[in-house]
């Protein structure tokens, strides 16, 4: 299954990396080929500066070795080995009419020391934060997530539309980092679920990713914008990275556990500003997307 | 003693932010005075968009009631009453010559359910953040706390000065957030030092305050600087706000304990640029800083 799913990622990687570049037309990736000391490595591809795309990062990575103290704890297990492999991507554009992307599918094993396998489990999902709310841009990308999951099981998407809206909360600003998407994790082999149906739910759901976002790209990417809507971009952006610095688990485990720096906060806007105590003017587009950040609705 | 500590602490906030604002000379600094609900409340004076300051914040509190768990755990004790105030700055310049600069002077006291003072200390600290570093300064400040220590213990600058370094240390970077200063915590009355000698220590280093950062400002805010210089203070600020939201205990317990967000994230800088793997030219003035905080320094 490692094997399976990590070629598989591989592929996806080359997908989404060429239709962003097609998209963009000028800015090509970049790619960064690393090794990890204690086993494995990953491939990270980073555009810059594009005409579409202000910075976003495609990455892929597969990781073995003894697990860590740290997430010994975390796992609530005990001195075993493990292997990880996933990709992970964040793409910020430069017209703030285009919102930001995130996804991320992974496979996670666990042996213990005769290298039996103890443990192993799918997780990941994808979601979108517009800094100007489309609704129909938000029912397209929820229609494709559900898509996705009801060709698998018809309490897929409320489930996981649910633990995205849960996951992805700035919980100090009672706010959601974005409009949410898909979430899941601990996705393990069961009566109803065999380890190879996992594997086909989460390809599903990677294969849905540039469907459900590259026609929104399209649609607004030649949208005109002012540099107050670049404004609010960039404090929209500072919530971002609040959300990723001080909550998100992977970006927390991965500084913790020695992971590749460049990689994991690779995902950080470009441009961030932080102003003391904003709020937007009343019954203004920025006000109303507040609002909907306030409470996660449902979208299809 | 938390009476007389905190009159102190609100004369110091006036003679900081008058003298800062004349050093500006055309912004002025609004005042937001805010109620703890569970008891207490503070004063958030914040200055934006100035000639000399982009982004700042002086701003005092006095909160009191019983310790919330989380803070019951941080300190290992059990549920108990307490009175806490302080100081807290953060000058965000908008000249990149100009370093930003942090300082924080608190006292707590813990008491039993009958009222009974079970424990009581200081706390507190300067430390200074530059963009371009002019060795000068850096000497300057230092003498300056060191200054203040060595009226009371010879032993304090060096002590306080090492735990500045350590405090001020972005692990996952491995590299110090500025060129620092002092750092004290814990500070109990004993038999060489009474609370009242403490409370002499912590003034005079929070009167030294002004003496240390504003010949700095003055003489480094008509230097000329270019958009590469600006967009490597911008970078820097990455850093240091990645400091803040990864690591810095005030903001993360200010936020877990329901503080007032926007005074406690007023510490954010106003601009923040992150950049993949950026690394700066060889030789240049902004590796020469790279390479000083990557191994702390002795100034004085």
């Amino acid at each position: 299954m490692k094997n399976k799913f990590y070629k598989y990622l591989q592929e996806l990687q080359n997908n989404i990396t060429s239709k962003l570049e097609e998209i963009d037309g000028v800015a090509k990736f970049r790619e960064d080929i690393w090794e990890r000391k204690q086993g494995g490595g990953g491939k990270t591809r980073i555009i810059e500066n594009g005409a579409v795309f202000e910075k976003g990062g495609v990455n892929i990575s597969s990781v073995y070795g003894s697990l860590s103290s740290e997430m010994q704890r975390y796992f609530k297990v005990g001195d075993v080995d493990f292997f990880a492999c996933g990709l992970s991507l964040v793409i910020h554009p430069k017209n703030p009419m285009v919102p930001t992307v995130h996804a991320n599918y992974r496979y996670f094993e666990m042996y213990d020391k005769t290298g039996k396998i103890i443990d192993q489990w799918f997780g990941g999902g994808q979601d979108l934060t517009p800094y100007y709310l489309f609704e129909e841009d938000a029912k397209h990308f929820h229609q494709l997530c559900k898509k996705a999951c009801d060709k698998h099981n018809s309490t897929f998407y409320p489930k996981f539309k649910k633990q995205c809206d849960d996951y992805f909360w700035n919980s100090h600003r009672e706010e959601a980092r974005g409009i949410g998407g898909l979430f899941f994790d601990y996705c393990k082999p069961s009566e109803e679920m065999s380890l190879e149906n996992w594997y086909h739910f989460v390809t599903e759901v990677g294969n849905s990713f540039l469907k459900a976002y590259t026609p929104i790209v399209e649609k607004r990417k030649k949208l005109d914008y002012s540099q107050a809507n670049r404004t609010w971009q960039e404090i929209r952006c500072g919530r971002y990275a609040e959300f990723n610095l001080l909550l998100d688990k992977g970006t927390l485990f991965g500084l913790k556990t020695n992971g590749r720096i460049e990689s994991i906060l690779m995902s950080l806007p470009p441009h961030v500003q932080w102003i003391y105590d904003y709020y937007p003017v009343k019954n203004s587009k920025e006000e109303s997307l507040l609002k909907v950040l306030a409470h996660p609705k449902d979208w299809v």
